[in-house]
């Protein structure tokens, strides 16, 4: 589940996550940057508004080492018992924030993750679409920003702008969907979707 | 400068530095993996005792990350004002300790690190050479061990000989020192080295 911070990924996952757990699947939630001990580590680091002078190939490789850690101790292992995982932001968060944000490349960051992914694919992406303004809107009630959320509106624009060019490049793999839309009616495209692919 | 822990490299940079900048040099110390603010909150993941759960290749972009850091904040800026740069461990001791000691292989070690350093390559190499049961006497005598010192001696003998196979490799950029030899003959080495390399 990918998108913009305030796009509604997180309410999106659980109405999801109840929906295939009625179809009898066992479900997994994980959560980037983080969702294990190592990861929330190198996040608190990602995250730090202290941390200005990090540099962009750091934060990179630093996104890509939690990756590995989630991917190795959590993703593998639950597919392996034959569970379905719903990752909240993945590699293509390091694509469009770091990649066209930060002015990395797609390239370079795809070639990093590969490293931190080995053959550990996504099968489906949901991109919840919403402008830059209204996500960050939002967010700007939270008492304290994180590193990332205190970048200026023109970095965001660009993150948005980024997974809109993604989501044209590769259709078969990312699906974006308007995240303006009421919730129920965002869920039901995302249930349509999920039986498309993996139930007919 | 590399080698396994306890060979003496700290000892062997501070009289480098001194003899350098009796040449007149500005010389900037690099310790590895730290150096900089971010890094060391990065190397305090990396040698948690606790986190035996890692995966090598989250500890690989771990190191690569730290790295990316203190090549862009420190060493580039640096060499751009025209001084001289002595790292206490660089991209080789990821090719041994991650590449031949985790298993992970030399090439994939290299790969990564490339985002790393970018343009900023080492121009001379030392290697510390000490048996890996000497290097780990010594440092068994500490109170606290961290996660990589606490790794067994099969371990540690494949850094060692990892170090070997590098040296005869890579000739001409690595050039091993018996570390078992008196701290001032290992100076001279040393100096004799640099003097052919960069004053001749």
């Amino acid at each position: 589940m990918e998108g913009p911070d305030g796009s509604g990924k997180t309410t999106q996952i659980e109405l999801l996550e109840t929906y295939l757990e009625n179809k009898g699947y066992d479900i997994v939630i994980a959560r980037e940057p983080g969702g294990t001990v190592i990861g929330e580590a190198v996040r608190e680091i990602i995250l730090n508004p202290e941390y200005q002078e990090m540099s962009h190939m750091t934060e990179l490789l630093l996104y890509a080492a939690a990756r590995a850690q989630l991917v190795n101790q959590v993703i593998r292992p639950a597919l392996a018992e034959g569970k379905a995982v719903i990752c909240d932001r993945f590699v293509e968060s390091s694509a469009v924030y770091q990649g066209i944000g930060r002015g990395l490349g797609v390239d370079t960051v795809y070639e990093v993750n590969n490293y931190a992914l080995g053959d550990v694919k996504p099968q489906l992406t949901i991109f919840m679409d919403l402008d830059a303004e209204d996500g960050i809107r939002r967010k700007k009630d939270q008492a304290e920003l994180d590193r990332m959320e205190l970048e200026d509106m023109s970095f965001h624009k660009r993150v948005v702008e980024g997974y809109r060019h993604l989501a044209q490049l590769y259709p078969e793999r990312i699906v974006p969907i308007d995240a303006t839309l009421p919730i129920d009616t965002i869920h039901s495209m995302l249930v349509k979707e999920v039986e498309r692919r993996f139930f007919s």
